[in-house]
């Protein structure tokens, strides 16, 4: 009974895999940070997560069979009823009966669940999200996700797809996205679209301090683009400025679809002090149908890289 | 105990009146129907309400006090909790307290829910969606709205306003909607946007059989609009055609958010049979975020015009 308290909480992802042990007031009382790159595949992945658990369980002097359940964080399509990763681009991983193979090498029971949803569901209960029963969590990195929380409980809907805020048409005759449909909230508004319109006035040859990647355009981000407009330049600023306008009109379809209390955003692309988050919000006001423009609040992501992590801590308990 | 079973069900639209009385195995045994044209204002609505259900109860021997409660749907905005329709432009109310007035007149227990609401828990429990657990119900008539069901119940949001499915931009660069905002959903696709679309070709002169509304454009309706599409008219067609792929798009922005088992289209506007259900369904298997474009099925609702009767039987049944 006194170890049984204790769990594990793992977040494996495509750049870090960050691992806690969480206690039975639900505080991380160790955690260690890993590199991605350093291992390849799910065999390897899985061996190094576990050994990463076992030093934490020594270091906290818990033997690490003893932790009442694993919750893990994992970039998706997965079935969680399952715990089978079906395919992660991110991982390169299909078909990975995460869930059994973790369980088996720890002899502790393991729940798997995706990254947006386990980062929506740490926000809702322990971030900028705290205590809200309904909370649509929108990342915006180099694409576009989301992961929706019902009733305090993470929503997956009916074949496991709910919350792909990225693919609502915002512009029918917009840009193709790369899941063939066009005008997607992700073809507009995602790292990626920042990237492609600046590379795409570079070679246009305007005038802007990012003409720097004219001969190396592969490695201009988004983050080089927001960093040219807070630095005030011209070019830089009108792609910001439609992007944020873009992310304003699909949080405020968002709204209209969820009418949560708070939408929470997260991801590279969002600065909590930018102008990109500024100007989202004042499109999102002018634009959300009435009254929630002025009630529902759009803040930025409060747990860092952690959102995920403390996500799956929360995993063991949560309505599945 | 022998009437407690017995309750009552309510349909006020902006049109007719339905008034049901349901036994214990969730059957209507008795229904009335009035036109609302007749009754004006909201103490002559309640009262004739009042009336019917007592005529009801008179004709299938049930004291009508001893029914176990009555439920009740409104076109809204309304505030379920509260019992009291905040804003009807439909019935030209605001601010009535009907579940009070409703329930000190009958001495029963009433629960008032939106109209959209109480057709989607109709769907649901007893027509087109019966056992799903997840179903977003849109109705595409004069406006668009919603009702969404999760977990087999109302999701109402945390501000009364989920579902706003008509106000979701699909063309951010789109006409005026009525809300103030640009291209929304209900702006391209609704039988207002349909009539519209068929005015302005009659004003050009185009040349259709719709062109005998040159002097009397204000009785041009979407409903002409489809029967000339399915006589063979070319403009028709081509409004109906525009209509219903921009129909497509917006139901896959619903899958895409919320994922549903399936979506269950009501409204005037949609005919189980018509062209416009088979052309949106095709661009919804187009545009739709896979897997979803396969699996979410976009069926007509059953129940005709007693989906909210039958909702409204059900508000008892469901978690406030």
């Amino acid at each position: 009974m006194g170890y049984a308290a204790y769990s594990g909480a793992l977040d494996i992802g495509g750049t870090k895999i960050l691992a806690g042990i969480i206690d039975e007031a639900g505080e991380l009382v160790a955690r260690k940070r890993i590199e991605t790159q350093a291992v390849r595949g799910p065999a390897n992945v899985i061996a190094r997560v576990a050994d990463l658990l076992r030093e934490l369980a020594r270091e906290a002097r818990i033997p690490v069979e003893t932790l009442a359940s694993i919750g893990c964080s994992v970039p998706g399509p997965l079935d969680s009823a399952r715990g089978v990763v079906i395919f992660s681009p991110n991982l390169a991983w299909r078909e990975v009966p995460l869930a059994a193979l973790l369980s088996s090498e720890l002899g502790v029971p393991v729940k798997i669940e995706d990254d947006a949803r386990c980062a929506a569901l740490g926000e809702a209960r322990r971030g900028a999200a705290r205590g809200a029963q309904n909370v649509v969590y929108v990342t915006i990195s180099t694409g576009i996700g989301g992961g929706v929380i019902i009733n305090g409980n993470i929503y997956r809907g009916s074949h496991g797809c709910a919350g792909e805020v990225g693919h609502v048409t915002l512009d029918a005759n917009g840009p193709l996205c790369a899941c063939g449909n066009a005008g997607c909230f992700e073809s507009l508004a995602s790292g990626t679209a920042i990237a492609a319109r600046a590379r795409q006035a570079v070679q246009h040859g305007d005038e802007t301090m990012l003409a720097r990647f004219r001969d190396e355009p592969a490695l201009l981000t988004a983050e080089h683009v927001i960093e040219a407009a807070e630095a005030g330049d011209g070019v830089a600023s009108r792609i910001v400025e439609t992007a944020s306008t873009y992310i304003g009109i699909g949080l405020a379809a968002v709204a209209a679809m969820y009418d949560p209390q708070l939408i929470v955003l997260g991801g590279g692309v969002v600065r909590p002090d930018g102008a990109l988050l500024r100007r989202a919000r004042k499109t999102f006001q002018e634009r959300a149908i009435q009254p929630l423009g002025a009630l529902v609040r759009i803040v930025p992501a409060a747990l860092g890289d952690e959102s995920a992590l403390w996500g799956a801590a929360s995993l063991i308990n949560t309505v599945v």
